[in-house]
């Protein structure tokens, strides 16, 4: 019997992610990767997280352990009500809150709540690729629309919106995206919702990066324009307090978020109650924001060093340095495809994220991703050195 | 603009569970309930876990922190593995199984990797609802077959299974069922096994129970059964060690199991490796088979209770005293209804299960099912108590 016979037609074409099988190789000892896209774990508050924990245990022990509510821990929700507020302007009680396992869920749960085969989702094109593959899952297509510095391209957005009736969901990640680190601008913020308020559908407003910040500056969120009640925020603590404890959130309207309760009782019931708890208890002993602020004071050494040692050593690549997030898009020299320097990079042992499948269209072959938060700056500097020698190697 | 148009057609009849509905009265204080599915919060090993979350934290802190394999924590699946081989008789090494938060995801995985609109799953008449709802939340549709105190009819198995070629999937509970209580007897499982394996189906064998035993017999698996790679085995920590700390676990076909990691990846990357490394780490430190045994000793006496109490106070009623697992099912007198039964207790403050929606069919309205682990034995007297002066009045 061939079990696999028996799958979905969803699930017939199911196989492991490109990007992972192409960087399986470089897992190997001796690379130097910025594929990742991970925080540093030495920046974790392990030893602050553990006393959290201990007092969550010994105070709270028979009642985190029970099933819980289906929204997640309360205090925390309280806390990231507050927050939101403080940080984005968004004014979300905890009773709209949904706490989820991690923001990848947040997406599912989007996506099973609003999409079908049929239906077309709009991306920014680059984007995440997870959040496509997690959005397509549905059945649905995703579409890019293309961007520049300061946002999404609201011309070719309209363009679209006004042409085609299957377009139900634009997902887009407004604060240091990935993969291209930008930022939008106040105006196109503000431009974008006018826009889409003019329209039927529902946008996701995914922010995993909104707090790893370099500048002093902050800007609102979408979600705290929206009058129109079609926006759905969606925040982590992955980035800027652990990914292993899963805790992403989502709000919206009322009524979406009593619908994506009942869609996340069917697929877990609810999230790990200890884990929320923890998180809340660590708000209340310790300074979040004070953790925040060390941890992007190492990070932004680190942009500064990776940016400095390319602005040396590829002087034929250019990029913006990013001003927050995890990432630098790296844009190659006109006659390089990313594959190609991505294969050089496998001689002289170092690893990044070839660009092309961050585009839904996989129409563009001119750029690669570069992690610079997850690695030393000494790392860092012999990495891009590294990545000078492959160069080097091409041009021979 | 009324963004729930937008819904998929899947979640364009979401509402909140009719029970859930149902309950809610029952929640107003005065009210003494056998309707929860939960263990005794008492019961909780709660100093040990703090003393496991305690030295995780400390000795493994950045470790678990950051994100990990998305099978889940490695420690934990070599534990499982010897649990399922000692308990159940599975042979199933740790990279055969894939940690989920809770087994609810699991039945979520699995329906999602095997079932869309079109096909069809047989399950127990009566079952466990939830399980109903999240399969059929793929558009599939769930039917009954019914069963005996030894487990499920395989003369209506064999004749469903010969008749409609559209049945992918067979969803069976057979240790200590929620919600009858029933323990299939080793003849119906090695006959189930038998049966199954000529037709091309996969069987979920959902085991959330079977360590809550109230006798020294031991049952194996269906899957230590299974030659042709057809059934996958759930198992849970939520009743046997903390539903708050969400931890269930699929093992099955190794091909299976990795596209349910693919599909566990769109879902939430993983669950969280913190919960994980406890559950391990209480494990190593404390005995988990003697947690359970003193639990179901506290658990054997509350069913003893419950059943003495029924004889006494309701002798126009019958049921099979369970050997295990958390529920009795209460056979109603003939001409009584459970839903004018359920009304009567609300009159005498005390809640049950109406037994309508475990059944697929909703074509039998003679049972209610209630709960005797949650609730001390002065309760669980008192609440009959309340139940037979329900029925006095329903007699008037």
């Amino acid at each position: 019997m061939d079990i696999t016979s028996l799958y979905s037609d969803a699930c017939g074409q199911l196989k492991a992610s490109e990007i992972g099988t192409l960087l399986a190789q470089t897992r190997a000892g001796g690379f130097i990767s910025f594929a990742a896209g991970v925080p540093a774990p030495e920046l974790f508050p392990a030893k602050d997280i553990a006393e959290a924990a201990r007092q969550v245990f010994i105070s709270q022990g028979s009642q985190v352990l029970q099933y819980g509510d289906p929204k997640g821990n309360e205090a925390l929700r309280l806390k990231l009500s507050e927050r939101m507020e403080k940080v984005y302007g968004i004014a979300a009680p905890a009773e709209n809150i949904l706490l989820t396992s991690g923001s990848m869920q947040c997406l599912d749960l989007c996506a099973r709540l609003f999409l079908q085969s049929g239906d077309k989702v709009l991306v920014e094109a680059p984007t995440f690729i997870d959040a496509m593959n997690t959005l397509t899952f549905t059945g649905a297509a995703v579409e890019g629309v293309p961007g520049d510095e300061d946002g999404i391209d609201l011309t070719a957005l309209a363009a679209k919106l006004e042409a085609d009736k299957t377009i139900k969901m634009i997902y887009v990640i407004p604060d240091f995206q990935n993969p291209t680190g930008t930022c939008w601008s106040a105006e196109r913020r503000q431009a974008f919702v006018e826009l889409v308020s003019q329209y039927e559908v529902v946008v996701l407003e995914d922010n995993p990066y909104g707090e790893i910040s370099y500048t002093d500056s902050r800007h609102f969120a979408l979600k705290s324009l929206d009058q129109k009640g079609q926006i759905l925020f969606l925040g982590s603590l992955s980035k800027t307090f652990s990914p292993g404890i899963r805790i992403g959130w989502l709000t919206g309207a009322a009524e979406v978020i009593e619908s994506l309760v009942l869609v996340k009782e069917k697929c877990d019931i609810h999230s790990s109650i200890p884990d929320q708890a923890i998180a809340a208890a660590y708000m209340d002993l310790f300074s979040y924001e004070e953790h925040i602020r060390s941890m992007c004071s190492v990070y932004q050494k680190r942009r500064d060093k990776m940016a400095e040692k390319l602005r040396e050593l590829l002087t034929d690549f250019s990029f913006l340095p990013p001003e927050g997030g995890f990432f630098l898009w790296l844009q190659l020299p006109e006659k390089l495809d990313c594959m190609t320097f991505f294969e050089a990079g496998l001689a002289t042992k170092v690893a990044f994220v070839p660009g092309t499948p961050f585009y839904p269209e996989r129409n563009n072959n001119q750029y690669v991703r570069l992690n610079f938060t997850g690695i030393s700056e000494e790392l860092i500097g012999e990495g891009v050195l590294r990545m000078a020698k492959a160069y080097d190697n091409l041009l021979r």
